[in-house]
């Protein structure tokens, strides 16, 4: 059977692996696996979210108040804005599904970092966008500026703090640079992992309120899947004018995030005393790896997220090294797909890190 | 900022409205409302089901297993189908959008029912492509096949039982019409409520694996959102030849059904007893619906699924009455927006059912 050509052209994400499979493929017993792989909250979901969700686990026959209205509600009040200005995803992947296929087609362009989500690509793929990428390996906003200038692209996507690398913009030059685009040209600020940048530095943190307050062709992006600790409820939300709004809700399919989903991010918005917790300890650990990474000669880029990207020697493979740290139990993310010979490390818990480190000497010693 | 063109002709679907809803805008004490209008299993979830996703609550942080190997296996095991003919969806919805996606463009046709599931076309929207419908409110084969020759359409959706109607093919029939079709054109047989037609007719029972041996263009759809009574977790599949199921997995985002979703509906599976008692029950309940409109003098579409159609007599409007029952907590679907003055009913508990004869007397008798 044929379909359309432009499934040609895409791949497919390769998602962190999950504990069943290498329970599956490599034997080892399930309490040996540490997962630093895919950037969950390694403190898990707070004590009060899984009781709320435990308490209505019998209404999942019931449709999930498609409205969802009362999540808008704790949502807009977070960041001050108006309930027609959020859209909610099943996961903020689903809001760059609406957006890619609201604003690009066949004969559109989008511009993205050299390193960035692998989403936004796969997307754009769908619909036979032309892809532009810096060359630089963090967001160079300068670059994206003669590029954009260059291409004219429908859409840009900036991730700050970027996945798989760690990095940040400074919120100033972020702002800076968006004065200089035309108001029809849709540009993404994913904010996955802005509770630990902003909680690290200051400069780093975007309001999404002010910026969507400025420009009317900005579309903030948020999950409760990192710091919220519920990544596997798949919810994340769009912000942004509620034209952008309006037309990202044709594309949404009715019900996309289940009852329980919706009850789960409700209440996690009201425990931001977890979510801060979280966070800090994140950094308390993240020194651990910054001192690991220089005793081992290794780069470590500069992280304003929950996870660390390991620059490995020329001598190293990232391939090999995380192949044998998964023989072993620890699961991490190679980023050689991404060009880049390192590992991605989630920032564990502090049994899981000291756990990492002694893996990592073992199997680069061999 | 513009949009894509393709976003202006794109209806939004109107959801059931959920029970939250009636209480905030009509100011319904919860107890007092009776949701009869998503076709939700008004038995419930199995309560294994809710204790298993009770026992895993705390896990929501964890991302799910992608490659959804434990619920393939059992829907495998189930359908007695390979593992890679085998697609999981956020809903079956998810599925047809998949399908839509790779098969259709803005030059493509697509052949539906003059009355069927909105979605088909809503997706077919998204992607510009020009929606061809019979005529006649029930499925006819003859007339499909005449509009097919005419048409050549890339794709055709076949919804057995029928949803809003709830009629249902002779498995026969649909056997015979397949056969003319070419194998480039995909046919979707759409069984979201098919184990109530499988028990009510042997001769509308249709199976996943012999259609799919026979037929390398058909991709059959279920639910786990019906009978097995998990409406709220958004999952449903595609069964199809492995070329059809690979190609549809280019468009699936990567996590997108969540962590305990997967888990209820593994554990959904195992519970057919759960799932034929109720299946049981509704059709006892349904009886009663036929004696009603006997008395009321009312059309009612034999139904395969579980909620009937109460076509309205023409001194009666269903807008006005779907209104007027809402207003008293009584939820169900109008259809005017199918053009038909009709009411979609799902077949509650025996108080439920008992409630709404009364309710609809009520309205009515103004």
């Amino acid at each position: 059977m044929n379909f359309n050509t432009t499934l040609d052209n895409i791949k497919t994400y390769e998602a962190g692996k999950p504990i069943e499979l290498v329970v599956r493929e490599y034997g080892v017993d399930t309490k040996d696996i540490i997962k630093l792989a895919s950037n969950e909250n390694p403190y898990g979901t707070s004590p009060k979210v899984t009781e709320a969700v435990k308490e209505i686990a019998h209404k999942m026959f019931l449709y999930p108040d498609d409205s969802m209205y009362v999540l808008k509600e704790g949502l807009a009040k977070k960041f001050d804005v108006n309930e027609n200005e959020i859209i909610i995803g099943a996961g903020s992947d689903q809001v760059i599904e609406f957006a890619v296929h609201a604003k690009l087609n066949a004969k559109a362009k989008v511009l993205m970092n050299s390193i960035t989500f692998a989403m936004y690509e796969i997307y754009a793929r769908h619909v036979g966008a032309e892809i532009i990428r810096t060359q630089s390996r963090e967001h160079d906003l300068e670059e994206f500026y003669t590029l954009y200038l260059e291409h004219k692209p429908e859409m840009i996507f900036i991730c700050t703090p970027n996945n798989p690398t760690g990095d940040a913009i400074d919120t100033d030059d972020l702002i800076a640079f968006l004065k200089k685009i035309d108001k029809d040209t849709l540009v993404v600020v994913d904010g996955a992992y802005m509770e630990y940048a902003a909680y690290k530095d200051t400069k780093k943190s975007v309001s999404a309120k002010e910026l969507i307050k400025e420009f009317n062709n900005v579309l903030y992006l948020g999950t409760f899947s990192k710091a919220y600790g519920l990544g596997g409820m798949r919810t994340g939300y769009g912000i942004a004018n509620k034209d952008i709004i309006t037309a990202l809700y044709k594309l949404r399919p009715p019900f996309n995030i289940t009852t329980l989903s919706l009850e789960a991010a409700r209440v996690a918005l009201q425990e931001q005393a977890f979510v801060e917790l979280s966070i800090q300890k994140n950094f308390e650990q993240m020194k651990r790896y910054e001192s690991f990474a220089v005793e081992q000669g290794l780069e470590i880029i500069e992280s304003y997220t929950n996870f660390v990207t390991l620059c490995l020697n020329e001598n190293q493979n990232s391939s090999e090294i995380s192949l044998s740290l998964l023989k072993k139990g620890m699961i991490v993310r190679d980023l050689k797909g991404y060009s880049l010979n390192a590992v991605r490390v989630t920032i564990g818990t502090e049994n899981e890190n000291t756990r990492f480190f002694e893996l990592f000497k073992e199997v680069t010693s061999n």
